[in-house]
């Protein structure tokens, strides 16, 4: 298991990541980047309102453009997503899919929108009476209940597991698997009841969630549905570290004009960090929060060698 | 004198100014952009950290592109700067160098660093000690006092003409006065001193200034120095207004996240609103100022027709 000290370590690599990136790694910071650009919202995307790049243009062209940029100014990036984030003094230590682990001065949450819906019936109106989209903020409420996670990734898998400890029956529905290996036998040796193959019709319930319909019309009846597309969600990892989410709406990370979130050394950029979902949005927090990372972490670096 | 009242008036045509006026069109506003978008200061600069983007990129170029793309989306650009802002109601009133007046329910800032140094002797360990970047802030504080203003273009000309109320004297120093027909008369008529085709050397004084020595090794006995580089000071025109600075350093406009100022329907985006001074910054602070500025104009218009 190696260990590095990274001055900035960024999760995610849409727009708000790569800028970060970029900006970071030109103050000289040893920069990170951790996420699948093919993830990013932006990549299935047109894109014509973003400045000084006129016309319709294609979101996985702009990404490449993105990727190429960051690389080339000295960032690494790393097709990975992060499985569990500790702090450890003042450092955070951070573990990615393969089993790999960095030790980071600074962390920018970049995921993009932590929220993906799943687009079926019942979802938007039982939102906050059983579905939810984050497994650490709201774990909590279904000891002893019934609950089912849906998502093929790493975010899911990762999810259903922290739920036996809470639940007393987890269900996840999976179209297809899409997590690492080690995470995949970690599900296999836990009580979770795996329907893979199998995707969500409907949400059932009047008040409160009553149960799931599969497409294959079996019902689940549950009192929890956890929705948890793409990467291990982001919301997830912050909540676990105390990272204070925006206290109207506790629908994305809390930050102020600097990008800081409430915890010293770790900041939020992009859509995670609230609307309006857009790309120049997206970039401008980018730059502000790599700039302020790498201040921050040669800060620390001059405070450890004195 | 023509009236009209716009949905979002844009002070300053560099990224931010160009990329709130894209964002608050695509949201059906209607919208002015103000300014000379060769005066912004990527103008002269080259670009490479602004995010698909890939290389060293004239800023000239790129301005040209990111005009192009504002005024295809349906932006009016005038290339003219303010001299004038009213309350007047719930609208601002607003008069440009030419003389028209337009009405706007909404104002973004979007000038870039409203604190253009001069770079002589003196100017940085006088800054506040009778060096001023800003006449509507600090002239109250030269009655009867020998002043003298700095600058060549209608930031220069009107601050000297606003110091006459104040100031028992009031020098204006210009390379090469380049402001308006109407505001040359206006200067003409006044008390003001011009020193045309001069330039300053240095500004003297041990605690606070004493005097500026001009090219021509003349030196006017002065208390306060203004400069007042560029277009007519947004500071300026903000301070007027009762738009609040940042309570710490005073040298820019404070926002919050959604680029509000203290003042209903006034907004401010990129440098004038605070550092990194970067395109990627001002850009994203440009889309959010230009897409609330929409959202508060637009509910604006409908209480008005309620």
């Amino acid at each position: 298991m190696s260990e590095r000290i990274i001055d900035v370590l960024i999760i995610g690599s849409g727009p708000a990541g790569l800028q970060a990136a970029v900006h970071a790694v030109r103050k000289k910071a040893e920069v990170v980047v951790l996420g699948k650009v093919e993830r990013s919202a932006i990549y299935q995307a047109h894109v014509e309102n973003y400045l000084c790049v006129p016309g319709v243009t294609d979101g996985s062209e702009l990404m490449a453009t993105a990727l190429e940029q960051a690389q080339k100014f000295g960032a690494e990036v790393i097709a990975e997503d992060v499985l569990n984030i500790e702090q450890d003094g003042e450092l955070y230590k951070v573990k990615i899919e393969s089993g790999r682990q960095f030790m980071a001065r600074t962390l920018i949450f970049a995921t993009g929108n932590a929220r993906k819906k799943l687009k079926v019936k019942g979802e938007k109106e039982l939102s906050g009476k059983g579905v939810s989209y984050c497994v650490d903020c709201d774990a909590n409420f279904y000891r002893n209940a019934k609950v089912a996670v849906v998502g093929n990734e790493s975010a899911a898998v990762d999810g259903a597991i922290t739920l036996t400890r809470y639940a007393s029956e987890v269900h996840l529905v999976a179209r297809k698997l899409e997590a690492s290996p080690e995470l995949r036998a970690e599900l296999s040796q836990s009580p979770v009841q795996l329907h893979e193959g199998q995707w969500v019709k409907e949400i059932q319930g009047e008040q409160a969630v009553a149960g799931l319909v599969l497409e294959n019309d079996t019902t689940l009846e549950v009192e929890g549905v956890f929705i948890e597309l793409g990467a291990k969600g982001a919301m997830d990892l912050a909540a676990t570290m105390g990272v204070a989410m925006d206290p109207e709406t506790f629908s994305f990370i809390a930050t102020n004009k600097k990008q800081e979130t409430n915890m010293a050394g770790i900041y939020a950029a992009g859509d995670i960090a609230g609307p309006p979902w857009q790309m120049a949005k997206a970039v401008g927090e980018g730059c502000v929060a790599g700039w302020e990372a790498a201040n921050f972490a040669a800060k620390q670096k001059r405070a450890d060698a004195a």
